[in-house]
């Protein structure tokens, strides 16, 4: 970080320009920086890494006032942090990344459909310190008070100290009081499929996705899914790098196998 | 895997169910057991995990024939392993979900924005052994001739051995001879954002997203990256736990920091 001047500090969501969500936590970082703030200009849940390759992307600038610009884009809340660092930050990086709050929650195996997480392993990979917030509560006016205290606090330790490069922060937080916060790992889990299959009005069935989560691990008390369960915001250490060391090495007698 | 039955193999990709690419890998997977392909009807690249979460999702059976049936799907890579699942699968889970032969790599920092691997990592969360196959050739017409053997050797490998519950197989194959297949982990890397700016009819500019990849670590010979570019196939094993576990335990401090 440029220690002349103030934290610079991109923000960005999946749940568009105007959520509640991403005003909050924009509130709460123009007390760390310049906050420029490049977002979609609708809702684009469950976007995960995607990115426009087959279309153009637009983005338009909203608003600016002292310390904060706001933009918004027509493209996947990875498309916004791409076209951010392109149209705006090639002189200067930002040092850091903010995606949500998202209304919802991102915890265990919803890291891998998450658009605000999507947009924080994309900062993450561009090496920009980066963290995805999100509260396990879906509904729009969802209430985001209790958290405020709590973002504050990681953003502030996030610029004084260092994450490996390819790493990012995925934090969840619980609904109502909260009892502090936890560093863990993420639960394995999935959701079992029930779709909800409706006919249109050309007697086509279209399937709509519902479904049911599955924690494989439920009582495993270093995971993100039982920190929440039990009250407590948790913060997962959160990697671009999906290459599993430990299965590098175990697998290595099939080299051999195919090479012969 | 029952015993009694010959393996039941679900196959899906990114390129959509009338590319070159899956065609070759279902010729392939026919060798070893009942295949059902439940693929996108159209191309969509670039959809990570991406899932339809505000619209209906449909599908239809192309042709059904002695050991192989085609389904097409209007939704993303992600919701056809979903929507398959819920229509075909309650009753017998498939033995090996193959998803690709992708055109184009999905090497490095790839595997965060692939379809084709976020087929792979769904077939994974869902506990059904999975590869991800990418050629690295981005023409319709690609050349997929030089893969076949390894391709059915890697299949045959996963079906005779177990991998970890979070663990699936990133395959990618050099274009060209194929010196062999080395096991190997995921180059850390980002690409540089070089959009090509063009005005519409109505002079709004759009974005086009273009782009140089940028590998952070271009000499590490343990890397899919390198393999690839000495004309070896990488295979990756690939988790859908994306949790630092070192990292874990480094930050477990901040744990104090944030709750006092």
């Amino acid at each position: 970080m440029n220690e002349n001047k103030r934290p610079l500090i991109l923000i960005t969501n999946d749940d568009g320009v105007f959520a509640k969500g991403i005003n909050t936590l924009i509130e709460i970082a123009l007390a760390f920086g310049e906050v420029v703030v490049f977002a979609p200009d609708v809702v684009r849940s469950g976007m995960s890494n995607a990115i426009t390759v087959h279309n153009p992307v637009m983005y338009s600038k909203l608003f600016s006032e002292e310390g904060l610009t706001v933009y918004s884009c027509t493209g996947t809340p990875t498309d916004c942090v791409k076209l951010a660092n392109y149209v705006l930050f090639q002189e200067r990086k930002p040092d850091l990344l903010l995606s949500g709050i998202n209304h919802g929650s991102n915890a265990s195996v919803n890291v891998i459909y998450s658009g605000t997480m999507g947009a924080a392993l994309e900062g993450c990979a561009n090496l920009i310190p980066s963290i995805g917030f999100s509260l396990c509560d879906h509904s729009w006016d969802a209430d985001f008070e209790p958290a405020r205290a709590y973002v504050k606090s990681i953003i502030g330790l996030l610029l004084k100290n260092s994450l490996p490069n390819e790493v990012c922060l995925n934090v969840n937080i619980p609904q109502g009081t909260i009892k502090g916060a936890k560093i863990c790992r993420q639960a394995l889990g999935h959701w079992q499929e029930e779709f909800e299959p409706r006919q249109d009005k050309n007697e086509i069935t279209g399937y709509w996705l519902t479904g049911k989560f599955i924690n494989h691990e439920p009582n495993a008390e270093d995971t993100d899914d039982w920190a929440l369960a039990n009250g407590y915001i948790s913060i997962v250490p959160t990697s671009v790098d999906l290459s599993n060391k430990e299965c590098v090495e175990s697998i290595k007698n099939w080299e051999g196998v195919i090479n012969n």
